[in-house]
């Protein structure tokens, strides 16, 4: 063990300085029980013109989230090198074992591919692929955008978000990009633990940094697939990659400004919403109860606001465990 | 083996001639490496009052469909039996242990609940559990509701159903009962193929039977359980076991006359949905792809509505595999 | 499907018509995923000499029960031809997947062997071992003792039992064959159901049927094995097989006459027991208690003996869920 | 139950009776936990010119048999309606979820394709898969041929092989198309226990059925494929179906006259072949030991030939368990 | 990575400074598939009354060992301040995924929290919980005591235990606090390889530490119990945080000196032990034997005493592996 | 965390300085749920006369590649200590957990041993086990055997090989052990990435180190056998510590100088080999193509070679991933 890194085992079959579009992958050796010399192969198209800036686009951070998959797997099918100043690169598969599997966590490894960062470039296949990320892709880029939403188990209002940021040029340039991107809702966030995620990976190269959750519940639908992809647009030209009018919407701003934001669950059953996404909440209110799902006549256990907000995030399964976040109360500001 | 059926091993910890509230189990004992001497414990309620009707309340045939467990959760937390005039036999998780699990079919042997009537007595515990419902608790009953939803893989919009049955007074009662349940869309249903479906068994006993699909996609929300318990209520008040006036509701009349209402796909992979639930499509326009979850740059292949109508009904998850349903077109009616 | 069954497709290694020793397999053909041209091999010991009476011994009826396989491998190890007047044979791992994977159901196809009879020679793998014994081996035998203890969840008195039968002279054969086992406690048993036991078809096929509960916990102690090896000696000396004298011991009559005999729980958790194997009990006392495991603070559920008796057998593991038997308390009779 | 059969669910996509290619599937509704409207989907080809006879080609009755479901697919890839005078009807991945999974047997419900003849069209996903060949494709064909391999844990010397037959006509078509597919070897097979059988099936509702064993080991090679894709051809050719000349070889006629040819194991362990398929082998000759996996200095287990003749047939994986075949000796004849 | 070690994501729901009683939880933030914003929830009740010394109760660091877990779940319900003279920290499930698995290690990962000490706050989730206790929990004790048992695999003498320490003055006292316990055995402890464990981290931060052993087999008796509940009463009246009179008994005196103590087996089968828990065993003596489960007939291994003295621990399923320590022989000292 | 490595917690039960033959165990404790106090027992064979050199040879270091534990294990059996000049220590199962269930890397950790060095004494079962080696036995020998084969997934021809390394002198010793080896082909290696290998923990302790690839596919056959069997003897004599003649044959010398060498696939589907193991092939030619299992018609993917030589490697199943290695092409040197 030396201070030095070892290389990065993946090698990708793309060239990222050759001009033009191409549909390749980033080949991760993965030697296992069913394939000796067998590989996990990470798709990546890559669309360049000429010395522009270079966006880095990705979904499927989380396996079971699917607006980011399909907005740029849409968008590198018809993606031309002449619509392009610059280089895009899209990565719409990012934890491509976890998007093929349908699940928020790798099942080769149970890997979080967002608390990996920044990686290990002889560690488990997520944490290599974090190092690859962290060590050979956002080098490459002035712009990230990595499009989340719910998963399978949580649902959100869309929107769009940024970190606050110590450097005030970067902050401003991120929360420009989080308004161009034109979801209909907004969050500036101050991260409490920040440790792992691609986001700080990013913010600490310096790199313009936006995020979003855009629904949830391990579908989308034609509607926040289309906030998707407006929001992808409106940001390449925001950034000068694309030509074009930004497509603008009203977006309403929010907060979650601490921990009473949150309303956790302690038992396991059914779960009963008392008020939907998107809906008023005022403090002290039941917004939710627990049902046991294993006698009748039992009073369900009820939980309430611990502020008054918008009802911005919900556990989405129908059935709950003790320690499950049961909703998110986010306040409008601005 | 005789003409004879054995005795089905449940046997139900309430009495169901006693007046009064009830809550209880119908326990089947249920031999297995993790327990010699075990049982599967399915939770139930009766309130009694008197000699009027009996309605027998069903929710979880399939076990990850979340308005009928918490409607009927709900109604056995709080219905009182001076409120009653007859009986009400509560069953909110029928098939329990696929309940418990949140799946569509048993854990414990894979049954689909609702493609195992008439069951067998000496069968799995699916079967023995169809068995009881069909030689025991059917008798017992007048009105049938048994609500489902479209589970984790589907979702649907809302509607009450009821079959064309041949004997006309008894089409005409279920008819009556479904319109009562006030959903927002009603579906009448020459179902082809019912060979052991819940349905077909109260059907043949001569029971009025009203189902429904209320969502889907394995969850609820305030809404979809709203729909739900009003439904229950009004049909309650309907057959004259409750009192009350009945809130009614303007249902949209829909039809699935043949199989050009199906769309299935042919291929693995992403789905993208072009068009939401509740939106109006016209005959050969694209309503879903399917994008590549292993390349980037290939085509999608597209899926186009055979009829136009309403769409009904979708897949729900963000994978899809060769042979998924994709969506379903109604035909409005009336 | 034809009223003539078809042939059993197990067969032996050993030739039970001849004298002397042989150790050897019932082979039993399976083929599967990992050996196409595969068998499952259950072991067996035949010793013969001359014309006298057929015993049949068996273990492992249940695999994770310990006391029958150990001492039929004891004896199978030991025992010569010029010691035996007639026929032993040995199968000390009856469900031999069982017994090989510790679990009280075949691994292969969770079947429950002594709910299989008379089982089916085209069935499952413990169905056509089942058809074996029905059709094969109890015709061969006159004397027949099948050793049971608790399993890993359930722990005994040590008894040996016979039923209650209608034929006068088969019961008082049976029941001296009980006595002459001479464990600490025996038990007349009245089966409710006693559809698919191996018990009813030794009985239905006029055998001398003996039986016992030895134990339990998934494990053996030198105690309760010295039982099983002297009853095993014992019975044979009774029935002729070998000489020597019967040692006798004091026998505890118990009766288990109706439902009342058994507590069983509503509710999961951890499970205190009040009292221990062998205590006696008062009617209303509390046997037992089920403590949650996730919360502190809350309170036990208690459950009460319903009659007055000894406490015969008990759910063992420190876990319980809704269903599991609690406990059983037996009369003293005699 | 009635005497009357209920429909198969299986509707295909193509048209049996059209001219031309047609390449579709066979699809199979499955209500699943993680697809409530889904469906197997078994891909079929259909290449039909004007009124000669029917053959139905298969591979993938086991899904781990590679030579079939290769010769098959490039037979459908490149098969011309114009080459053709009659009809071929291919199906090279008969159980397809087996060869999607590469095993042996349906992962779906374990079911051995090959054992479940006649099959039930309201049954297992694999009884329904075989009650469609029994009704539905069966009785269109002249000639079947199904085309077999060792799988994952038997290999075969390469042979192709009949049934002897009642019917002397019946039989001597068989022997003709067996020869005309001119693999190294020929084996006249007289099926012990024929029930469930593919096999049976075709040749009781009287049509020409040839199968072969082309190799194993859950693989497949250039050689191997080479004789399947031939022998394809060939048998086309010789049943009037295409045009040409059929490809002769010098084959080796086989026959397994009893019990003898086959030797199994008895324990558990390491397999050692002393001799290689092909190999001369003398009766009495160690052909295998099995060696423990557990120790090292035990002396290992010896297997010999029960029989002199051809090591035709051995077990392929380098673990053994008591009760698998270990190797099969064939007489070498005519 | 720095020096400075990351804080502990664990937050409690109750105020460790607070007088008074409160049940309450650690929550331990698990994001995993079926739970994207999850928890573990270690349930945990702080009993205080003014500013006396703390003691630290701890059950279920092996999942499967029952003692602990209700003997504190008992003190829990039933402790109120005004009986304390200090600070009482009950713990009952500290892994509480494996106490609700029931099973020794964790089931999320695996991790055998007493061999995980001193933790990581970014590790896996047992890595949490051990640097939770570490930092945050034992920092707060003065004594402490953690209650084990031998969990599914093991049975043992009911014994309290403390280490040999190098500081005298804590040596003294933790033998005290052992004796003080009362159970039927006491051992002092010389660890040869104390990496990991809780013992070790509890003892390096100065505290007063005592353990047990109280039983095993994954289960616990009414004897086994009241040994637990009288040692824990008697633990906090020895260390004046109860008032009251500490019932002693007899407890004879035990010592494990060396290897010699150790029998392990060699070979896979079924065990039988020849010496019963508590028997005076003498070295060269048969103390068990392991029989074949795949054969009869085949002399079993006999296994022998190394050393003299009482059998203190054995195996305790019917089913032994190579490897497997099937019995310790302790020496009876003092 | 101190500079100080821990102690290897695997204790060997032979003595390797004693002369003779023994048979023991490395043990290396394990606790786990089914075994708190277990161990994993890895055989070892030691043969030791005298003064001389010392040999260590080892199969199974993966564990689905028999001719080593083959070879090995029949050394083990008859191997006397009077034909030695030295040492002879034999490893047949070096990953036995892994050889137990034969898969390539080890069902308990899923640790692929040939990456794990220099392992850790506090690390995974199999970081104990590569420390074990780096630290206890590699420095005892002087000569080095590494029999590998290509295992379950792949195929080879069957060559000895050395890696080619700095210091000529070891470089020509081991150059010299790998022609006395005597396989069919040779292969001289610059490996890429030799991290983590048994291999170059071995050299870089100045050991003389031969390794092999002898076949694969999971199984092996009289033919390669006799390969490994002579080759063993051979490398025993040419380096003294077993007396005969060399029993030479003609080596093929190989040569993969770069990545051309490697063709990998980027389809899921199935193999068809158009070459076989041993062919001479052409640049540009095609030699395998990918077949669709989903859909019959679809044109193949074809992979051609990027150099001319000989076709040395090949995956080995029927079934192929993305990324999976096709085939390896070497060239023919010398």
């Amino acid at each position: 063990m030396t201070d030095v890194l070892r290389d990065n085992p993946i090698s990708p079959t793309v060239d990222f300085d050759r001009d033009g579009v191409q549909h390749g992958f980033l080949k991760l050796p993965y030697s296992r029980d069913d394939s000796a010399w067998g590989a996990v192969m990470i798709p990546v198209t890559v669309v360049k013109n000429g010395s522009g800036p270079t966006a880095l686009l990705t979904g499927g951070n989380h396996g079971d989230e699917y607006e980011g998959p399909l907005a740029l797997s849409k968008l590198a099918q018809r993606l031309r090198a002449e619509d392009v100043a610059g280089r895009v690169i899209i990565v719409p598969f990012m934890n491509t074992p976890a998007v093929q599997a349908g699940t928020r966590t790798s099942p080769i490894d149970k890997g979080n591919l967002n608390r990996s960062f920044p990686g290990k470039p002889d560690g488990t296949v997520t944490q290599k692929i974090a190092d690859y990320f962290q060590r050979s892709l956002l080098p490459l880029a002035d712009v990230v955008l990595d499009i989340h939403s719910g998963g399978k188990t949580l649902d959100f209002l869309p929107f769009a978000a940024c970190h606050v940021l110590p450097d005030k040029a970067q902050d401003a340039a991120c929360a420009a990009g989080m308004r161009a991107f034109a979801a209909p809702y907004c969050m500036r966030m101050l991260e409490l633990d920040a440790v792992g995620m691609y986001d700080t990976a990013a913010e600490e190269q310096g790199k313009v940094f936006v995020t979003t959750e855009l629904g949830g519940g391990g579908s989308s639908t034609a509607k926040s697939l289309a906030i998707a992809e407006r929001g992808v647009r409106n940001l390449l030209i925001h950034f000068g990659l694309l030509q074009g009018e930004i497509e603008a919407g009203e977006s309403v701003m929010l907060d979650m400004p601490d921990g009473d934001c949150f309303v956790a669950s302690e038992d396991d059953g059914l779960l009963e919403m008392c008020r939907d996404l998107g809906a008023r909440v005022e403090k002290g209110e039941v917004i939710a109860r627990v049902h046991s799902a294993r006698r009748t006549g039992e009073p369900a256990t009820e939980y309430r606001a611990k502020r008054s907000g918008l009802l911005a995030a919900r556990h989405f399964p129908g059935l709950v465990k003790g320690g499950d976040t049961l909703a998110v109360i986010a306040e409008v500001v601005g």
